[in-house]
């Protein structure tokens, strides 16, 4: 498209049109939060089994105890007391390659998969074989904390298959699964990011975006570190415990 | 509460607590992601009603076009273009005092107010002749753009009031309103951000989190601006009109 | 000065001008990096003793071990190995009202002084009274570690007073100090951030600028925390320790 | 190293330790801001010719007027303007793999080269053989604004050749270069961060810290920036030109 071109909203003295429809007649009050950020992103309102795996998604993602992600939201907040979107903003921008990214990375692999439309069990045997060559983890499988599995990845697809929006990509993750284990030797779970990367790609999203979403998704659950912080300190229990645990040595010469 | 403790949520090999629900069986495909959002802060799930009101709050400020937030967004992912989450919390940082945060501190005015429960115009007169003495604004009073009204407060009190979620908060900045025209000498719009200050407030929520729900609300609209600078490329476009429009001279003396 | 105007810096195809001055002929290889931060800021490059007295700003402020500032640019790095700049950039935002802000609170209160032209005791004990009545701390006073005194305020003074770089804000820390002892019945020390607010006040800076140089300071000391973290992975021993110490609960109703 | 260890710095009430030296009696007052950042990073203090390189590339790359990185900082001290940190640290975001990154390119090629200790012409005419067959461009050759040649290349060469620190990466760029030209069949210029990547080659550093050294230096220029942005409001006149000039449309159907 041309860069003197945006197809999303304009605004004028009495009004506010986002992609095509009235903000204040057709969307506030039709659309839940959900179906917006969906309608923003796609330029169509959502389908209810749409809708039902994208909530499903971004309520898995929201929360999951003190990471590395909230415990950076929580120093952040409690140095610049005043001002949360900066410690949500900080936190937000672990959502990287490491941090739920593999969300991304499994997600070119079922959507190359899909669209070469050829033998699935044949391209998911291909490329289980080309990461062990490479020595690179298969993305959205092994968990550090859930073993065997992953509670949240059947209870995705539970939801998808019930919604009847499951399709072509989460059943390409069961046989990559399957090779994997396979290969493996022994059974690797399918994480919350690869079973979320598949429930988007049958949903059609981008992987593109994937991580967008992820962040729209921990945003919601920020709030509540960030506000608990303020009742708490732990931050300042953390860094005491960094200071008592981490401990200086005089260095080795360069 | 202690340092040493969290009320959010536990994990362990086989399952994630978040405040004494099980994630898995109690809360994915049972709530959708506004209520999961409200649940986790408030530590109860929604009522349809109160529901209803924070879904419309957070449609509503998504989206406002090319805007110094969205601008923020667009030139961060147009030099950072495959970390998304960068542009996203680079942006998100914008939501403060100047930008979104007259929502808390109309909140304030309006909390303190209902608190206080005496005459309510008596109160609004005060609260307008103490901020006419400081010379400042009320806050949730007054847009730049749109005139004679925000069209976004009219429709929020209307899906409040359908809802049956429109109590005492609303019906004092309605009050309030009346009392800044009548010391204007005109009138003064109520704002989006003024509404739903009062909004946010009779579903029971704290100025102190709630510029954290408008991060939340704009994380789902910055999603669909950063892929459209991937396709457009606006971003450097801007960044000539500025060197064209933002001239060099040589400085005067210090 | 108008909207449409810099003052800073303007480039063609070969060549670089910045305050009036050829970068490549006149700037670099003339100046070092503390002069140049000093001379684009105040349009003039700094005397010798100014540039000793930034510069000894600028070294003590650089490093004081793992805080909540350099732990978070560690745990950023941890989630984001590959961009060094967004640890950077998220630790750096906690340089605020908290955490090294009092430097601008402290330089304040000395430059109004300055400023007044009274009698300096008269002065420095009113501002003493006056935050005693609204429970305040004078900024620029007590350390949470250092104790009886932060040994880098002395050092400061000392090598601005050797500089002849030391002037009258300085001279009024030090009765400010006196009052703040008197007036509590205890010494307490007058901290960094306070010595630099007060040096920086006599080599001329405003408050508004001086959190600013503390951030240049700080993101030196920030690139060694990374490159070192990278070898220790201390950030993922950091977050363990804080899953095992704040410890998760059922919560108490809203 | 292990991860319950740090050789940066300790503390305890009366003094502050930074890699086996006393802050306040061996640091502040005899190192410069530019030798402490390398002393930190690299544990030595640098000889005088390492300093005088090192301050040439930081004083370089502090200031190129209005780009995508500055204008950053200008748009989010707009929003937040008592927050100068937030601004800085959102800017120096964009310090990435598109803007600066190619420093760590070109340092990586150079470095690489001279490890290998063979012919260097050789390994020139391959290095810009591969680039050609994957139609990339090498890092470190091209300049969007300065043509046909970046004038602070030379001039750093200049300084490194004149304080004795120029060696073998400097070297193998120029050769570099001359494969580059004749393989274009033009000239290209070796652009700044080229030039920056192989001085700081030269002078020990590892390509992996390089960025964050570019961060440091234009920390310096974002404070200019928002100091005067702050006077001149251009970030509002900018956000004007891009409503003007990037206008909405109905989108598409998806």
């Amino acid at each position: 498209m041309d860069n003197d071109t945006t197809y999303l909203c304009t605004t004028d003295e009495t009004s506010v049109t986002i992609r095509g429809k009235d903000l204040v007649t057709e969307l506030v009050g039709h659309l839940t939060y959900t179906e917006m950020v969906f309608f923003l992103l796609r330029g169509r309102v959502p389908t209810p089994p749409e809708t039902r795996v994208l909530d499903a998604c971004l309520v898995i993602l929201m929360e999951h105890g003190l990471t590395l992600n909230t415990l950076v939201a929580r120093f952040v907040a409690s140095a610049v007391p005043d001002q949360m979107q900066v410690a949500m903003g900080a936190s937000l921008m672990t959502i990287g390659d490491t941090f739920m990214g593999t969300m991304e990375g499994c997600a070119r692999i079922l959507q190359a998969g899909v669209a070469a439309d050829g033998d699935p069990r044949a391209y998911c045997a291909e490329v289980v074989a080309k990461h062990r060559a490479e020595k690179k983890a298969v993305p959205g499988f092994g968990h550090r904390f859930h073993k065997p599995d992953d509670p949240r990845s059947p209870r995705l697809f539970e939801i998808a298959e019930q919604a009847g929006a499951a399709g072509p990509h989460i059943a390409m993750l069961r046989i990559l699964a399957e090779e994997v284990d396979r290969v493996a030797g022994r059974h690797l779970t399918i994480n919350a990011t690869g079973a979320i990367g598949a429930a988007f790609s049958d949903i059609g999203f981008k992987p593109e975006v994937m991580r967008g979403l992820a962040v729209v998704s921990r945003s919601g659950g920020l709030v509540a570190h960030i506000a608990e912080e303020r009742e708490s300190g732990s931050a300042r229990l953390i860094e005491k415990l960094a200071k008592q645990n981490v401990q200086y040595r005089d260095p080795p010469a360069e």
